[in-house]
């Protein structure tokens, strides 16, 4: 099956049907537009207690979606991080309220450029307006307000699901009593940026994207999306991790071809990641979120200066990085604890030994959920949310 | 003016009228195919000397060519290694006989699928067959034999040139006396193949390539070819290079537009590359070349052992790396250094500090420059290169 480029009216949508989702607004973008209604789609686990104190959101990176325990309702494959939830998991459902909501932009469900426009009754397509990581995070707090959730227990997220959990704790710290910011950057560096702007080139010189009006077309630049998934797919990747896995083994053959078909497992891998992805992800989604995080600058939308940002912040952080993951390195994280040190925030750093790259956080990585679990377990006691243990906040 | 996709008959071609061809041959290939005939491109520098030793053979990289020092005749831009060629210049051409010559498969005079397929009177297109870099290094040896030199004094090249200097090494070892293999590896990494891959999928997604066949429908895949180009170029600079040359400047704008124009300087920069690369390039030249580099690997062609490529080799190498080149790291040198240790070659090795990445070999990078210097020298003077010095081999 393949992601709905557009919704039959009143029909059912698969992406959908086992979440959540609700009309929320208004919502004031960052580049002055206001959104009257938008949609949110979320998925929960677990069960909010009575005080509302234990609710988690899990932020999910680009690619991501709602779907992070359950299997994708598109590709039936399992949640991006299902080996971490469940009850005495983790992300333990018995203690904690687990929320993951697709982000604003997003195509599983939430507002977005696939998504119907109210004003024309067709796809948003380019028409939709550029977002920010802000605005995801200010959609995330109509959906909390929904809820009823005055204050998070933890926000969580690796990569631009990271720059979510930043965000958070800059523009909302009374709402975030722990943030979890994984793999991540106060800011887009050059190169990001470069890589970024690659995948968007790739979409747009597919002559079925049509200015982003593909719905129109009843086409769908899936090339494109393909090209954009590959280049961004080595970043996740570290080059030990290829070598270790990949090498220049042969696929299914003794020798070369002497030709341009897969003959080498990481060209075979690398043509399955691109065709795999355009099935359940849309080229202007993709556009719309590398722009996001492209502009992402915590420290300019605070006078230039990072430290700004978390001046007097009540948060308690734990901040990780990985040491082979090169899209954000450790010295990305280590900007942020700088800065948190400098307004002598609560914050701990832990930088693991792993050579899985930037997917490290998507893996089974024993020492990272090790961390996971130290930072949580403590931050649940202060909170009063460890049976049977005194609460001190 | 763009490269032209096919000469008229007859015609003046641009981009051979300042350099010599002839037809060589005939070449067999690694893949079994014989060319009767071909067509190498070259130019040379300085004057051969009496006893034809003052032959400095240079190689070119993936979107090199012949154009050493002078301009280019498609671009008008300066040849790629200009600050380095002329009387009393580094590459001394007072001295020395420099020979450069577009590399089989190449789409700058030297036969390749941009060519005329004598079979069929029309452009090879796909139909060329698959090339290696022992295929380059074979018709170099032809063009040396067309010269009558019999012993470079020296190969010399970067990145894809330093693999054809490797193979000369290995294949010709009596033919050359001195080897300078520079940013290189003696075999195309997983994650070297993974971003050739990249490039080749960003062309065949191009509706314009029509199966490689884009001349006959009077198409060019230069949307695909620039995608290629930029992903390719990021890999070329580093992290720091970008960071300290772009970082998150605004390209004439105070503000960000909210918008998919190039905001960012490091966006323009990019499209740029792309832009004008493709009025020089051949997109299936760039197939051909990349898949020439995924298959290179010495070792496998050597009993799986790198050091046999260089068993009681007479040739005294240099190898150089610089510490920011992540696409040929230096520990790729480094392997290469291992295998001459172990068979007790004449080799120095010279790791440059430098922040440029692999583009470092092309630009103004003085330590990377004296090292070169130094070797020649010594290697001049052991070669009796030198005036009014005795002569030793």
């Amino acid at each position: 099956m393949n992601l709905p480029p557009v919704l039959a009216p009143g029909g059912i949508d698969p992406r959908t049907q086992a979440c959540s989702t609700a009309e929320l607004g208004p919502l004031k973008l960052d580049c002055g537009v206001v959104l009257e209604r938008i949609t949110v789609a979320w998925r929960t686990y677990g069960t909010l207690n009575a005080d509302k104190s234990n609710a988690i959101l899990v932020c999910h990176a680009l690619t991501g979606d709602q779907y992070l325990a359950d299997s994708h309702p598109v590709t039936g494959k399992p949640g991006w991080w299902h080996t971490l939830v469940g009850p005495g998991n983790l992300f333990d459902t018995d203690r904690y309220f687990l929320i993951c909501s697709n982000v604003l932009g997003g195509c599983m469900g939430t507002t977005g450029p696939v998504e119907i426009n109210p004003q024309t009754g067709k796809p948003w397509g380019l028409g939709f307006p550029v977002i920010t990581i802000g605005d995801m995070v200010n959609a995330q707090a109509l959906l909390l307000d929904h809820l009823g959730i005055e204050q998070l227990f933890c926000v969580v997220g690796g990569s631009m699901g990271g720059m979510q959990v930043l965000e958070w704790a800059a523009s909302h710290p009374r709402r975030v009593f722990a943030a979890l910011p994984i793999a991540t950057s106060s800011r887009h560096s050059a190169q990001n940026i470069a890589f970024g702007e690659v995948g968007r080139q790739a979409i747009m010189a597919d002559p079925d994207w049509h200015e982003g009006d593909y719905h129109s077309h009843g086409t769908n630049p899936h090339r494109g999306l393909a090209v954009a998934r590959m280049a961004a797919h080595i970043t996740y990747l570290s080059e030990p991790a290829l070598h270790k896995k990949f090498g220049r083994k042969l696929q299914n053959r003794q020798n070369v071809t002497y030709g341009f078909e897969a003959d080498f497992q990481i060209e075979s891998y690398l043509r399955h990641q691109g065709s795999t992805f355009v099935e359940r992800f849309d080229a202007n989604s993709y556009l719309y979120i590398t722009r996001a995080m492209d502009y992402f600058d915590l420290a300019a939308e605070h006078g230039g200066k990072l430290a700004n940002a978390f001046k007097g912040t009540p948060v308690r952080f734990c901040v990780i990085s990985f040491t082979s993951d090169w899209l954000f390195p450790t010295q990305e994280s280590r900007a942020i604890v700088h800065a948190l040190n400098a307004v002598a925030a609560n914050v701990s750093f832990v930088e693991i030994d792993s050579d899985k790259g930037h997917d490290a956080f998507l893996l089974d990585e024993p020492e990272f959920h090790k961390t996971l679990q130290g930072f949580l377990d403590g931050a649940a006691e202060h909170r009063g949310l460890l049976p049977g243990r005194s609460v001190d906040s």
